[in-house]
This record gives structure tokens, sequence and C-alpha cells, in this order.
């Protein structure tokens, strides 16, 4: 299925390929269902976690752009991700990405034992993950943006190395890490998953994509960074949601043109203020 | 002491009234210093969580306009608040408020048994002070400084509707959360400090001193929130941490005519970008 822009471009509403396998073998009723959109990035941060986590979730896949009441009936300003919680009555529900990471990772404490966090019980290790994840959502995240929606050559050149510089600084947080935590998530070799690898990953994903494609953009070639980028794409829990390539260039063409757009994400960044 | 700015104007490097009295009981040295500067509610927050939590800690007010070596060292920006910590050899150290809470809320798990969120171990109940945090930090924060630094009538009166509604907001999320979990933080009658509390209080507060001085702010009159503001005011753990009024007058004089200025807050709000 697939739907239409207001400039008559087409593009992708469900997932396809590994995701859309994952997407059938969570179409049964659970305690937590996921109100996802196919193409995106925040929806995919908790896909993965859930999936990670090992926590039971129903995926119900929507078009943000063409809000169903049942969306807007858990997520204020009618976003993906959202969570419904059917397990309470009243009804309860939780939007925004990254307060929902933090309730799973709640969850998963109590429920399966599993853990995004370093295994260390030192609050410096996990401090130094926060600071991580703080970089990836103030600074890295709007980066992306800004240079996919760059119009004019001299904004894309800026756009690119402030992307850039942002993945580079990521790099130095994660090699702080290694150096005094011995390292968190998969940037260590022998490491496994980690909450900023799925807080970035969705990002670095598209950046392979979308911002190759539109912007000709290359991530950095070390050694130790492309090793990185492997163990992050073909890690099982964020593989399975990982749609194939022509549905991230649809989606982000719009972007890439700066079309008119009715994404609030488009919208923040075209006038200046801070991700919805 | 006191400083010049650019244009000759002086302002306050050190506490005043109660927050100096505060100062002086934690000059001597413990495993954790803070470098503050005076008039910063980013540090107000980490300063209040200290008090609150009952973790020992040492102050070193630093002016972070004319910033000394030693704020570099452990604050890549140059940024407060930031903390050494002592203990560790080789050194270590946290910058950013939020980072920085995260920690000293794992750290008082493991001494102190205190904590800023609700009591129940209801993840959703975690959440949901999440959710109010998180809005603290993306829209009511900076539309605080936006309204502050809006020089023309017209960008004065949106910048005041935008932080009223800011406002508006985490008071539904406070009632939804007080509704669905019986309350978190001061908001409910009978409740103790909490997350989101110290989380905004420092802007509530200079919107008390600050905002209405130079842009006749008025708090919301209802009942039930001037009963939150008064509890929140008087909270020991707050109270301690405020300097007088003249000092935010002082601080905030430059922000409130946008003058020429070095603070890296008041020059991502003149651009367009996320605050540093
Ligand atoms: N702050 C939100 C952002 C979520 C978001 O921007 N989602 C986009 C899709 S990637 C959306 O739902 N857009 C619909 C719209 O713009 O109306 C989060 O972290 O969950
Ligand atoms: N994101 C930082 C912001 C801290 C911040 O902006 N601090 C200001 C004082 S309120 C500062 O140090 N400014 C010095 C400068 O602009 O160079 C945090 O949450 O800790």
């Amino acid at each position: 299925m697939s739907g239409k822009t207001d400039s008559g471009q087409v593009y992708h509403r469900e997932c396809t390929g590994a995701a859309l396998e994952t997407v059938k073998q969570h179409l049964d009723d659970q305690d937590i269902t996921l109100f996802a959109g196919c193409f995106c990035p925040f929806v995919q941060r908790v896909w993965v976690a859930l999936e990670y986590l090992q926590i039971p979730y129903k995926v119900n896949e929507v078009d943000p752009y063409q809000k169903p009441q049942e969306l807007l009936d858990i997520s204020p300003k009618g976003l993906v991700p959202a969570l419904a919680l059917n397990a309470f009555n009243p009804p309860r529900a939780l939007h925004e990405s990254t307060v929902i990471l933090d309730f799973l990772e709640d969850l998963a404490a109590k429920s399966t034992h599993r853990t995004l966090f370093p295994p260390s019980t030192d609050p410096y290790a996990k401090a130094l993950v926060r600071l991580q994840s703080d970089h990836i959502n103030r600074t890295l995240v709007p980066a992306f943006y800004r240079y996919l929606q760059a119009q004019d050559p001299e904004a894309q050149i800026a756009g690119g190395k402030e992307f850039h510089a942002a993945i580079q600084y990521l790099v130095e947080l994660f090699e702080r890490a290694e150096r005094e935590v011995g390292g968190t998530g998969l940037w260590a070799e022998g490491g496994d998953l980690g909450w900023a690898d799925v807080v970035v990953g969705p990002w670095i994903f598209r950046a392979t994509n979308a911002l190759k494609h539109y912007r000709g953009f290359e991530m950095p070639q070390g050694k130790k960074f492309q090793a990185w980028l492997a163990r992050l794409f073909e890690h099982p829990a964020f593989k399975k949601t990982c749609s194939t390539k022509e549905l991230y260039l649809d989606s982000y063409e719009r972007y890439a043109f700066n079309r008119p757009n009715t994404s609030q994400v488009a919208n923040a960044i075209n006038s200046g203020r801070g991700l919805p």
C-alpha cells in the first residue's frame, strides 16, 4: 500500500523486506501495541528495543501524515512512535521515543531481565551512555535533517560538515567510554547492542541510503568505525526492523527537495525550531 | 565579587542570600565538586538534586563567561554545571545537567536511598515523569529564552503566549499523572519534591523575577497552580539554592535587551539553533 504527497509523489505506507517479515510475526494482540510508521527512525528505535529486550508486542502500521483517530487518541501531536498499553482499564498510552525507551528498559528489568545499559552497576558507565544519547538527540539528529533539507550548495556543504562532525564527536564519546569503563554497546569489539546504538542507529542507517543517494554522503572510512557499522547493521534486533532501500529513498524524497510538506519534522527545521 | 559584560554592565559572579549561605557550608573537599555559576538555572537543577538526595558535595563557583582552565578541562564547551569526580584516578568528570541528574539518582539509589522519582515501582509512573521532563527540556526551556530575548513588541507577545502555553501543558501532564498514578512530585497536595519539579523549578523561579521584571510576565493565577508554586519555592532543597532577586535581574539584563553577548544560550536562540 502506498500514499501520495501533495505534489503527487508516491511513498510507501508499509514496511518492506526484513521489516515486513517482522510485522507479519507481530499481528496478534498483546499488552503492548506499537503504533509505527514504516519510514520513521524514531519508531525504529523503539522497535529495535522491543526486539532486543524480548518484550512481546503487536505492530500497528499507520501513516502519520494521514493520522487515524486511534493515533491522535494516544499521541497528542499525532506523532509516531506511540504505545497503547492494553492491559489497563481505563487504557494507558505513551509517546516520545526517548520516554518509551526508558519505559521498556524499566519493564525489562522486571520481566525479561535484559538491558541496553552496560552490565556493570557503576553509575558512571550509565552516565557516559546518557551523555552519548544526549549528544545524539540534541545535535546529531537535528544535523541529519538540516543536511537532508539544505537546498543551496553552500548550505549542503555546511550541512555535510556539521553532520560529519556530529558523528565524529559520537565516536569520541564511544572511545572515552572504552578508555574509562571498558566500552559501551557495540563500539568495542565483542560488545553487544547498547542504548546509544539503538538511539543513533536509525539515522546512521538512513545516512547510508537516503543521505548517500540525495547528498552523496560518505561515512567515515576508518576501520574501527566501519567495523562498528557492520556490527550494528548485522545485529539481529536491528536488521529485523529494516526495510529495503527504495522505501527510504521514496520517503525522504520530499525532504531532500524540501517540497511543501506537512511533516512536523521538516517544518521545524525550516523554521529554526526544535524538533517536535 | 562581580564581573563586567562587553557593554560595561555589572553582574554578580557569586551567589547571594540563602544560596550564599549554602555555598559557605560546602567549601570542604568531597568526592564530588560541583562547578557552578551563580545565576545558572541548569546548575540549580543539579544543586537542588544534590541537596534533596543528600549527597555530599563541594561547590566551586566559576564565571562561565570567563572560563577558567579547570572548567574547560571537565566540560568540553565550558558550560556549567559540571561535576569533578575526585575519588577516581585518573580523574573523571561529567557535564550536562540532565545527564548529571540521572547519575545522582543512580548514586543515591546505592547510598542514601533517596529518590526524586515516584516511590511506586510502576514503570508507567516513572515514564510519566520522563514525559514531563522531555516537555520541559525541549519546549518550556527554549520558550523561556525566546521570550526573554524577544525585542519587538509582537515577538514579545508571541513569546509570552508560547511560554504560557508551555506551562499550561506541563500542568496538563501533572494532572494526567495525578489522575493516572496518584500524582508525581509536589503537584498533588502532600507530595514531596520530584524530578520534574527540579527540572523546571529554576526557570519557573526566574519567570517570577527576571521575566516579571523585564517582560511583565504573570504566572497562572489558578489556586492549584499557586499552591504548587508555593510548595516548590518553600521546599528546603530548592530554597537553599536561591539567590536574592537583584542577582537574577543583573544576570538576565543582557538577555532582556539582547545585547551583544558571548552566552552560548543567547546565541543559539538568536540563530534558531538548539540550546548548547
Ligand atoms: N519527538 C518524537 C518525534 C517523532 C516524529 O517526529 N515522528 C514523525 C515520523 S519520523 C511523525 O510522526 N511525523 C508526523 C507529522 O509530522 O505529523 C519522538 O522522539 O518520538
Ligand atoms: N545543556 C547544558 C546547558 C548549560 C548552560 O547553558 N550553561 C550556561 C549558563 S546557564 C553556561 O555555562 N554558559 C556559558 C557560555 O555560554 O559560554 C546543561 O543542561 O547543562
